[in-house]
């Protein structure tokens, strides 16, 4: 007999059906057994009556893996209104094991790091699995934005010669006996495909040996990065951005709704127009309302970002603001500056309820720029990334967003560790 | 005014239009001037007549950025049959120099390590773009089958505390003083990510410190990975194979359709059943054929690879064919053994004109299993792999597909990195 999923059974109302998936609970009344049987697409309750049946299920522990051969009846106590009844049930595979802990309470009943230590199990929560269904979901309506407006995706290295981008906290890889090192970012290869596809995007891991554990960094996360050639400034790239975001939150709508439904989200709202404040005036903002002595500061504060936040959800009633106009000497050589003020930058963070989720901008484009943008130093290991410039390269401009940090924000998680599936930081290399 | 596409110009026949692109050619006659002006969608033709702007052009470099405004109109000598007359064209970035070759040629006049020093420049050349055109287009078919058949998108761990998978060939990773590794492959992680989703898929790099320059292996590759529980056996998993790649060559098809001419390439086309073979049968027939001493062997070379790939083409008209029932003592620890005999594998390599593309097969599901096939090995590196088992895991498989060896083979390529953008091996790290 075809296999059925549980979310399909009320299909077959009145009909046989053989349902496979792991014993997610089972609880013995006086006359009656309930068995739930999780799969892939949700859970199914099974109602065991006969005393032998009864009597096997009660040797079986947590997670074994069973098929259900029954009869589905509409029930109001069922999960989606229909169960199984009249079952056999046979064991295709069984634990070794119980459970470390309950998988059939609501909330996991155990700290992170001890989730961490048995994610193979964690994982199979309803909680966590959603979790990981929104993160899938999301990947897809970033991809599928893009490549509406015209993007191509590429896959670029992940090992490079030389630490040239973003300073000390890079991993060190021996390479065939010589030193090189993971990639912190795709920025360098993305700029350069520019030239060959004007637009183009890369989903795929990075690596920051950031020396803290925070509960916002991860070692690895998946960084999703776009590159857009033929802008006017940085303001295109956020108009693109935009786009993005609504995409992947309408993946999220259509491809995740069942797991939206567990976790009791609501999903944000992409503005017609996101808020945008300029740099000096958000300090100014800060500095009136909290008292505090910010402007003239070359950077926001995680405090002042969450400060933000919460003045665009009230003033402006959006879960998202760009900042734009930081100033040069905080942001990455690369960047190109305003016209109007050459301290200041073309380029933008956006905020997600009050936490940094995108940063982006306009990247210089003329050979001679990079040239004085790297001043004295070393120009050999920039040698393959500056014949991008050297041969002609349009004005453009891109943005990254963290996955893991997305979706933290969106199912407010304080730890974005608890959003990886397998994470990784100074600590933490297993599982 | 807004920007058209060289692919577009025709629907603006008789009326101004702007282009932006790269100057990718320009001939000057007596009495005319043809530029050729490169973009995303292809190539346009702009004639000049006017003397002043002819010579403007003539200062022009190969790979000029430019902007030419200019009235569409019909030519049967134009690509795509329209051309742009009475042009204006200015310069939007100038080249530093010109380029190392000339990208107008319709072969790249270079020898490979020269294009692959040159990356940014080589791959802007249209049959290299068309082929990096090929291989977005075939990880979108692959993720889209998949989708459609009810896998989840992962993202697994790129770095590994130990190399328990596949012996000596990884790269050390120096993880904040502590010794980890590249990830070979994401095996262990898709496994256990069966126990959560069923069906799930990963497109990610990984790493592989083969200490030989062959042409084709590369040190990073992106590996395409199914893995799906609730199978009878290895031939569920080739079903699926079987639409996944029917599905990558239908996205070829559909979205990369003039790569596919400018390349001039021919698809292949996936039988309604793929031919099988079993292992030992393909040593009798190339013993049989050969005369050479072949049954017996553990494996099969790739001459005899090469042999099957001309036997399926002849005797069943299809370029690809499955080779089953492998010895066990070639494989991986965790392949499942075939029940009628357990020296044999329930597993396969699909080979594509008579190059393995593709291995998979059934793995081990039961935890005692594992625990006998890792026999007396150190267990604690494998912890948590194993609690997918312990806590009840169903039969399940999968496969693997490189995605660089999918195009080179697509594309008649000599050697795998003529279709990697920026290939890494043992002598190469830049660009």
């Amino acid at each position: 007999m075809e296999r059925t999923l549980s979310s399909e059974i009320g299909a077959h109302q009145g009909g046989r059906v053989r349902l496979c998936g792991w014993l997610h609970h089972q609880r013995r009344l006086g006359q009656v057994s309930f068995l739930l049987v999780r799969d892939r697409a949700g859970i199914a309750q099974v109602v065991v009556t006969d005393e032998a049946t009864r009597a096997e299920a009660d040797r079986l522990v947590a997670e074994t893996v069973v098929e259900v051969c029954g009869v589905v009846e509409a029930s109001d106590q069922a999960p989606a209104g229909f169960e199984i009844h009249q079952p056999s049930v046979s064991v295709i595979a069984a634990p070794a094991d119980t459970p470390p802990f309950e998988l059939r309470r609501r909330k996991l009943p155990a700290q992170l790091p001890t989730l961490l230590d048995h994610a193979a199990v964690a994982l199979r929560h309803p909680q966590r699995r959603a979790v990981a269904a929104l993160a899938a979901a999301s990947a897809h309506g970033f991809r599928a934005s893009l490549d509406e407006l015209g993007f191509t995706e590429v896959h670029t290295p992940k090992v490079v010669a030389a630490a040239t981008e973003g300073g000390a906290n890079v991993f060190p890889v021996d390479w065939f006996g010589r030193q090189a090192f993971l990639a912190q970012s795709p920025q360098f290869y993305k700029q350069t495909m520019v030239g060959v596809f004007e637009r183009v995007y890369e989903v795929a891991p990075v690596f920051r040996a950031e020396p803290h554990n925070t509960a916002r960094h991860l070692a690895q996360y998946l960084s999703m990065d776009a590159e857009m050639g033929f802008i006017a400034d940085h303001t295109e790239v956020m108009a693109v951005l935009d786009r993005v975001l609504a995409g992947m939150l309408s993946a999220i709508g259509e491809r995740a709704r069942p797991a939206l439904e567990l976790l009791e989200l609501e999903l944000p709202t992409v503005p017609e127009r996101i808020p945008v404040v300029e740099f000096r005036h958000a300090q100014h903002l800060i500095e009136e309302a909290t008292g505090e002595p910010v402007v003239g500061e070359p950077d926001l504060s995680p405090a002042h970002e969450r400060w933000l936040g919460d003045w665009a959800r009230n003033h402006h009633g959006s879960d998202f603001v760009y900042v734009v106009g930081y100033p040069m000497a905080k942001r990455p050589f690369y960047t190109h500056p305003s016209p109007a003020d050459p301290a200041a930058s073309n380029s933008f963070d956006l905020l997600f309820r009050g936490l940094e989720l995108v940063t982006g901008g306009q990247r210089l484009h003329r050979y001679e720029d990079y040239l004085a943008a790297l001043g004295g130093a070393e120009l050999d290991p920039y040698r393959g990334y500056l014949e991008a410039f050297r041969y002609g390269m349009p004005p453009h401009g891109g943005f990254a967003i963290g996955l893991e940090r997305w979706v933290a924000r969106l199912t407010d998680a304080v730890n974005v560790r608890e959003v990886a599936l397998f994470p990784r930081d100074m600590q933490r290399l297993v599982p």
